[in-house]
């Protein structure tokens, strides 16, 4: 069974390519390790303050991301689909146990790809409607999704250590 | 990764338990093949006149339901987990590759394991809240997934052809 091919629509959903200097499969396990994704996941100086994976389908995943003032806003949801080093996909559409959630918003697919000895990272948010989609890139998905990329990939170069 | 244990809620969920003398393998085929799920899908006189499955995570699952007056009813949604003979995920939260769905309502999963050469069938409608399962529950879900279940292992044991 193949995994179905995402077909981005412009109307609708948010897409970040980039070709990184570090390996997909470490790239797999800051994706995929809480302790790591603290370091990285949103645009400093927010931070991650907590972090919940389960991760198979319908397994939790979960965040609170904190403000510089100190407001904490958590994000809660469940994983779609895993395939290790190549495809993550997760939604807030559906908690944990894949129950409804109470504020559907987005899902997320998280694609890589060997390059070299590098990844090419793609990632996708698929929004169910024109509005929800321009209200997410006046969020500022571009910019932060692409900083926290960087982030990402500074972290891993430094050994999953976190800069002083 | 072994999928994740479904704990049904009983303020939120729906469970429906049944004991059929079908074996798990014909009751896969008869819930996984379109032209099979016209015959069984929905409480008769009601029908089923067209039926969507692209069987994979993502993959649209979609079917309309007719009355005997002739107004249509369209269900859309996707697969979530798909393990044959075992496990069938499937949400009208989601449509096709992962997108919200502007009428989310619930997950549903169906449960198949061995019992002699009949099947222990578990079917779960899992809500966001009471509010909805308690719209399931009077919108007649135990004797609509009841009949359904009878209507099937009947179809099964005709081989797979409809009653005259």
């Amino acid at each position: 069974m193949a995994s179905l091919v995402l077909k981005p629509d412009p109307k609708l959903d948010l897409v970040l390519e980039r070709d990184i200097d570090v390996p997909v499969e470490l790239v797999w396990k800051a994706w995929t390790t809480p302790e790591h994704m603290k370091h990285w996941f949103v645009p400093k100086p927010w931070t991650v303050t907590d972090v919940k994976i389960d991760l198979r389908p319908g397994g939790v995943f979960s965040t609170v991301m904190r403000s510089p003032e100190g407001q904490e806003f958590p994000n809660n949801g469940c994983y779609l689909e895993v395939v290790p080093n190549e495809r993550l996909i997760f939604t807030d559409t559906l908690l944990s146990g894949f129950r409804p959630s109470p504020k559907p918003f987005f899902s997320a697919a998280l694609l890589l790809a060997k390059n070299g000895s590098g990844t090419r990272y793609t990632a996708i948010a698929i929004h169910g409607n024109e509005e929800t989609r321009k209200q997410h890139e006046e969020m500022g998905f571009h910019d932060g999704w692409g900083t926290v990329v960087t982030q990402m990939t500074e972290f891993i170069k430094a050994g999953f250590k976190p800069a002083a």
